[in-house]
């Protein structure tokens, strides 16, 4: 099978296999494990903050992020398709009791101006706003990449209204990639980020969440709380190190592969933005098939897609797909959307 | 001074004090007070719905049904300026877990299909949709009024995706005032309400949230909880049922004088909306002054305004303003707008 | 019927009405009932604190304390029967997130040694702990009175390891009654406490949370968004205000009959302890009929009493039981402990 | 340094690397990892149970299942010294409103009946308790070994009231090799079980909880929420599965070196109690030197071990530690304690 549903799915390369049976451990909890310390101290530098937190999933670091930045009952601005407010099962809320108001789904063309008109002042009556998070690139908005100059007008934003600003970073590698903009340039936009190591960079487990000494020192007591304190997991932490050593500028094949599937399947009107990154989106809302239908047509012959939504679905290339694999996923999507 | 911030400032009148004062009363946690019982008998009854419980206060009233609607972690969608996400201080998050999402700002003039294109089904890894929460009349839309056939095209909608439907009815008395709805048939529409005794009804205190005798008795639980449970409340109740009995029609006058005020403050330029029943909003983004300096202004002159926003204000008429009152209002605020 | 099953049950007197109908009031959510504002400094004076909080009920009196005192997964000691842990359905932790451990129920008869033995300092990797609560008089310990040296003793030990201690003070009317300590002098002893209104008091509703001003401004904005913001809720602060003028020394009066009806009750062996306020424990563990068919023997006969549990139960006097209905009850519980 | 601070710090052995170097995996998050798969089901099998789900850490293993069991703001009981109240941080409290009253601190020397005097049935009006907690072997109790027939006596306490009974069985290896009950006897006897792979068993990561199917499959939406859901975590599964292979029956190893110290140690009147598996636990109350104390004096000669309070201590084996590293700890600890 050609597996496109996500690039979560890769599986670790030999090369990294070995770094993670070598990998030099200790019990993390304690804070003694050295190839965790230095993967963390590593994705803190690249992104120029003092410090980051391993996580076992992007979702705990976005959790972690939040709860940092908004106490519980306060506010956290978002646009209504961000991966927190859509796949992290409602833990802002319920784990961290986070209120939270949306901007219509606008992934990467995010309007600094419509966020502006959102944020609610202390001294109002009104839950107090206290965050803004940005998701670089945008899952759900097909893999955009929100623009430097639109990140930093949210930057002035927040600081004129005192407010923090999160990105969920869990492809900020790819916009990274895809715009050439130095990481550490979108680090100093930012109160904390999340970035993930086992989407696009491949490594098979690992997120990481970056900021001030401070918040992290803070973000490690409460990864206890959440359960996510690991022993040995420098075993995980060296596919991390190897991921960000080898797989951050391949990337650039990622995208190259998406853009020929959006080839591929823009004749047939139904792709749902242009495709900057790796993820493909299809919108299928004027399409005779739905997107189950689609998804089993494609499954026959062989390619797996992921169904988001009754009329939404999305390819998502990765590290583990070949070019041979993309010529053969075009022709079998051509198809499905032919019949 | 003449006080139009809200009507939430009404005085008890000499007749609904003598009710209060004669109220037979009972303990309340026990079920044993023949007041509450019958006031929360009554407008379960106005509502054709099998029951409804006293609470403190509206945003209590709303929180009690939301839990009863969503379960920790799930979602609720709502507008943007949805008192259950603004006025009630995060508790939908902070005390019960929910995660919300919100569509655009719009007041009452509410597209159901903006709705639909937000839902979560159960199924897609993402926190699914359990409930959609409408204001009617919108308290920061101005007191507009929601139309039937938006709010019967919106259940119909929550059917078909399995979601139950709420309404914060604080003031929906004046939407049935306003448009001649029966409170029944809002009530058909609807799993739970809240609804208001001491906004435009006058009572000093209190609201109820409504709905079928099971949600009722599990709300009873949870008002424990919340720290709602009261005695001899009877004495309040005994308000609640004067008010039900002789401030619902009257609100005609109140919608009447705020309509007054609308056609004063309407040169100016500064009406948000179309005034229906008894709110005058105030939009001030391209006047000169902002929303503290007209307030200021007026002030100064012996008329009482809110502030909801540096740019945003409110006029609201209620059961304590005078026909001269409004007279006067109208010519402070005139002079106060041309300055 | 004679209703000794709580001092919840007593009926506001014609004198508390009438100061009820006279209240002057105002909008308390703005800070503007005159009434209330008069009632909190009373009883911010009466323990010697800056400032006190007017609530619906005394479980979000408590609540409000302890959001205070704990912030969201840190740790609160108190007793294993402690009201904060019984009779408020879990609120501490559902709604602030506190966590709990308990020691042995003991009343008051609380052994400062065991508590220190409990503390978990920061540092250990362990849940800090915050706050200790004490309950005064013990609601379930029979409506004993801890001790002046053993509260100044947990003060000492507070402060030493650098904890809050919280009074759940809803009947130390009673314990000041009963032991001639001053308000004052209790109220030195505690950061926060919670007083109550409509048990032995007699009021109809309310009950204050006391503590210092920057404490109780936060416990304003948690009220609110715990749903307890009331508008012209002076006329019940009259209540509260009359009874704290007329009805606070007479509880000894209430004393003096548990104190008969205990004398009733001892010669059965089921008197669970020393009887110092108005309330009557009984342990019915070693008796032949259990609670309930001693409740149902009761009520029988025109007297209701509490069941607290399988083999427990309670009386409890108040304002509206006469010396003749003592007399009765007295002579009922005879023979349905007999028999 | 000779480590017994505790038995998670134990590195990975070679044959175990190599077992995680060849795994085969998948992602986990769509259930597609076998050797995860294969895991869950063996873990599942050895307890006698339908399924089991792994997870980050022993704390969100605990944390699922008590989410399975109690209801927020419902009630939870369980030893005053129990890891859910004690090292997981309030996560019961903080992220799933879990309410808990303790016991005494007893560790294995539990007393059902106790607890039963503990149990709030629902109906009077109190939080009612859902499940009871115990842990085997007891961590903080000094890894005592909870006798079978008093777990039986609770199986049927919880029955007879209608509760739920979860195992904290992070080290309930130890207590199937020190008792020589079969772990499906064990499991036969709750409704939830945690059990860990990074304690003595030596894995690096990841514990699991146990239960019914359906439960599990609650456990695994829970699980996500929590931020736990991992991708190619059969890596660490091939540890754990490689652990429960070769790992197991060498505990009573452990077993007699704790033994060995505990001999050792005896003389200085610190025992705090039997020793029964791989913990040594140290009570210096009487002590002239505290814990910190003889920390310090240990690290000084290379013996490291851990600090639990100002006068607790604790010494742990495990497959690290050899019989030569055993003998000087032992010594280390004479002097230590002699001086």
């Amino acid at each position: 099978m050609i597996d496109l549903r996500t690039d979560t799915v890769t599986r670790p390369t030999p090369a990294m296999r070995e770094a993670m049976a070598a990998a030099e451990v200790g019990d993390d909890v304690y804070g003694e494990d050295p190839t965790v310390a230095a993967l963390e101290a590593e994705v803190a530098a690249r992104f120029g903050h003092e410090a980051a937190l391993f996580a076992p999933s992007g979702s705990m670091a976005n959790q972690l992020a939040l709860q940092l930045l908004v106490p519980p009952g306060d506010e956290l601005l978002c646009d209504a398709d961000a991966h927190v407010v859509t796949y992290e099962v409602g833990a802002a809320a319920a784990y961290s009791g986070i209120s939270s108001r949306t901007w219509p789904a606008v992934g990467a063309a995010l309007d600094p101006d419509v966020v502006v008109g959102m944020i609610r002042p202390d001294g109002y009556f009104a839950v107090p706003t206290r965050a803004i998070a940005v998701e670089q690139t945008h899952n759900r908005g097909g893999g955009g990449v929100v623009p430097l100059s639109t990140l930093r007008r949210l930057r002035a934003v927040a600081d004129e209204h005192g407010l923090a600003l999160h990105c969920d970073g869990a492809r900020i590698w790819h916009a990274h990639v895809a715009d050439g903009v130095p990481l550490a340039e979108y680090g100093a936009l930012f109160d904390t980020l999340s970035v993930c190591l086992s989407k696009g960079l491949g490594a098979p487990v690992g997120s990481l969440v970056v900021g001030s000494a401070e918040k992290i020192a803070r973000a490690r007591f409460l990864r206890k709380r959440m359960g996510g304190g690991m022993r040995q997991v420098g075993i995980l932490a060296a596919a991390g190190r190897y991921a960000l050593a080898h797989h951050v500028e391949r990337l650039a094949d990622d995208h190259a592969k998406a853009a020929r599937l959006a080839e591929a399947v823009a004749p047939h009107g139904v792709l749902a933005s242009e495709v900057r990154t790796n993820i493909v989106p299809l919108d299928l809302t004027k399409h005779p098939r739905d997107a189950h239908a689609v998804a089993a047509a494609a499954r026959a012959e062989g390619l797996l897609i992921s169904v988001l939504g009754p009329r939404t679905a999305r390819l998502v290339t990765h590290l583990d797909v070949t070019d041979a694999q993309v010529d053969r996923a075009a022709e079998i999507l051509g198809t499905a959307l032919r019949a």
